[in-house]
């Protein structure tokens, strides 16, 4: 499929656009390659907007000590706004976005998108309304974090895993889950072996095996 | 004013309109009064928008067991865009208003401008953008809570308190000021004993004073 053919498939304005305007997006724009776990965009400046082809980008926050929280995912046909400061000006926070498995993404300038959504209200249209749609996303894991315990979280979180993957198995470390939820390592540990000695999950080499999601689905909701 | 010169003052939109889509606006709305922690919007359906012409609102998060989070404040001239929640369509959570002071703010249906902005792509835009907005400020209370130890986020909220009321006196008791941060009243009492034994702040009937700024920024930022 051609990046035309692409975009006329995933923005819904395309067809408002002159010829001149599509050519100008799709000349700012390269099919990009990140490894698994590289750093797509590490909140300096304008890296653009992306649009997930194959793959899956994570969003994050991280403290000045390292500390972190996933805000949401972006699968394939879903798109990065928030990594494009220069297109939406009322944003002024720092998100850090990353591979979370090799993904191939669409990634187009922030100045020629903005470029074009200064003068095609639709565009700006849509920029605004994928921001807002990720304000919710955002305002759940505020909800979660702040007033649900953890092992509430840590169920949610496995529960999201194994539905996002499709298979029964969170193959992450502790460590890993940990940074996730922004906690320490000890406190997913002894969760993992309270929700263990249930029967509800199995902790193997691997990660952690979903064995009754019945039961954790009752902790989470 | 009248209300049309009013919404012309606040709206950029306005002159845009037709004259039947701005009577339309005019006629669905009305000037509402609010008295000191009176709810403006309790999360049950669409209240529709709020213009705060005089006063203050203040919109937070509940919790199931009635724990809050103040998420921002609105002064006069700001937009409570929020609470209509049948303009947004992409904003799926749930806030709570309420006015912190006696207010007067012009109230406008929600299926009034929802329509208006159905059909005139600025509006929508500007409903939009006034959301977004909105977003940062939830990261930044977001990023308070999730990284920011205690003693700092009081900080921040005494300061806070002090520019939005023009004192130096935070005239709230320990539990209210627990209550906007989501935390428990002894965590705040002994937060404040210790600010108040290295002289920056002094415990008063009326509450809390503040005496030295600048330690409290050093703190906060």
């Amino acid at each position: 499929m051609s990046i035309d053919q692409f975009f006329g498939e995933y923005f819904p304005f395309w067809n408002k656009l002159s010829d001149s305007d599509k050519q100008h997006l799709c000349q700012s724009s390269a099919l990009v390659h990140f490894e698994k776990e590289q750093s797509v965009h590490n909140n300096s400046g304008c890296s653009g907007l992306f649009i997930v082809k194959t793959g899956r980008l994570r969003l994050y926050m991280l403290s000045e000590e390292g500390k972190e929280i996933t805000l949401y995912r972006l699968s394939p046909g879903e798109i990065c706004m928030l990594s494009a400061s220069c297109v939406l000006q009322s944003i002024t926070f720092d998100v850090y976005v990353e591979a979370e498995i090799p993904s191939d993404c669409y990634m187009i300038s922030g100045a020629a998108f903005a470029d074009v959504s200064q003068r095609v209200l639709e565009v700006k249209n849509f920029a605004l309304e994928t921001a807002v749609q990720r304000f919710s996303d955002v305002m759940w894991i505020m909800q979660q974090i702040v007033f649900m315990s953890m092992d509430k979280r840590l169920a949610i979180f496995l529960l999201d895993e194994i539905s996002v993957n499709g298979t029964d198995m969170v193959g992450m470390t502790h460590e890993q889950i940990a940074r996730h939820l922004g906690t320490a390592r000890e406190v997913v540990t002894r969760m993992l072996r309270h929700f263990s000695s249930d029967g509800w999950i199995e902790v193997t080499r691997k990660g952690v095996k979903i064995l009754d999601k019945m039961k954790l689905r009752d902790i989470a909701y």
